[in-house]
């Protein structure tokens, strides 16, 4: 059992949450939580270390039998959890980038674009929102986005492994919609009509720009058509979650006969 | 000019920033940021010290003249701003709480209704939310509930001082709705129909449990209907304010002939 925080694979831990650079140069990210390991382990992805605090785990979390399982003392486990330790486990994942190229889509699928991202956080919120939504996928249109970021990961509480998540270029991204005549809702203000007012039976993406800066030009150019959501009140914006999540519910409310729920 | 963050009025903000008993006991809370402190005066609120440090601040806040102005150094600001400083400004606010009965409702309002509060940031994002559609108010059923809670006024983004919000019992406010003939919808799984499927254009108020354990049977019992949102992912739960604002605009979507957009 680990008892010190000094320990070099701790220390290496720590690494890895607090540095991007660290994860790309490993390849492996930090998982941390009972639900979202299952979640992770459902998706495919391999577990390479498990540390566990006896202690504090109340069941043990299911391991396939070639993940290393460290335990931990309940000090050194407090140091490298975030949520205050009442899960007993933090895992180390090896990476996977997903393409567009790899994404199984439904045949009408329903896709989120995101820009840029100003907060790892507000990505995993728009996850949590695609998941909730049956969205087919999740794109940042930012090749270099980290995509195994602590706080995307936390606020995705699970959906990270549960929505396929791309990071590209906006062209690639506006090509393979082309290609797959996917129409392309841009949310803007300028020459929009309200999103309720426009069918999204068909196989859709929704492209959001930032709140400080909005979309480019390039998306503007690209898009089948501006919607907008009304801003009815005295403030002038909606964080991005809660804005897709506006968005992609409209598409499930006008395709709700195809759908079932689970 | 304050310079040293050891000063007693900068001790004493800091109170009112940490301490929930603080703030009750002085009736004061505070704002920081230029848009939240004139969000603030335009809702009528009494702002009685603006702490200001002028070589953030990049314009001044056109204050009331009986506003008292301290300006404070740079180091002093840091220490009492929580956003790194950019804005410039932090003002100490008296508490002003408002009752179901001060409600000036319109003529079909739409209200927000959140049983109890997990975290006040939670209950700020749907204040945000509720001001983008428009509602008429937001009423949490606990009357101990710290409005002023400063995570609450950072994620409402300026939303307390725009949307009516209110603290008071569940009895209350259930015969607050009865009396006016206002149609409870909760947003509950068990015996639900689809939200959509749901008529919102009459007077409505949208009830909502948390994330952890729901609604309680007074509400349940209390409800005109039930209403749910599908989960159509893997992940059972959305954020609160991600279903509120997916509620909130099926009912601005339904009510859509009426609203002019600003």
């Amino acid at each position: 059992m680990i008892t010190s925080t000094q320990n070099q694979r701790i220390k290496h831990l720590l690494l890895l949450q607090q540095k991007s650079a660290q994860r790309r140069a490993d390849g492996l990210f930090v998982v941390e939580g009972r639900r979202e390991v299952e979640h992770c382990l459902s998706a495919g992805f391999t577990i390479k270390t498990a540390f566990v605090c006896e202690e504090i785990a109340e069941t043990q979390v299911p391991l396939p039998q070639d993940v290393e399982v460290v335990p931990v003392a309940q000090n050194v486990y407090e140091r490298i959890a975030y949520r205050g330790g009442t899960e007993g486990i933090v895992a180390v994942v090896a990476v996977r980038q997903t393409k567009l190229s790899d994404l199984k889509l439904s045949s009408s699928p329903l896709i989120v674009v995101l820009e840029s991202v100003e907060k790892p956080g507000n990505l995993g919120a728009v996850l949590r929102s695609a998941d909730a939504a049956g969205a087919d996928a999740v794109v940042v249109c930012d090749p270099l986005t980290d995509l195994f970021n602590p706080n995307l990961i936390r606020s995705a509480v699970g959906a990270l492994f549960t929505v396929p998540c791309v990071a590209c270029s906006t062209e690639e991204c506006i090509a393979f919609f082309k290609e797959r005549s996917i129409q392309i809702l841009t949310a803007q203000l300028q020459d929009s009509r309200l999103y309720y007012d426009t069918p999204m039976t068909g196989p859709t993406a929704i492209v959001m720009g930032t709140e400080a800066t909005g979309l480019t030009e390039q998306w503007r150019k690209a898009a089948d058509a501006h919607i907008r959501i009304p801003m009815l009140g005295r403030l002038d914006s909606l964080n991005v979650s809660v804005s897709a999540a506006i968005l992609l519910f409209e598409a499930v409310r006008q395709r709700q006969i195809q759908i079932k729920e689970k």
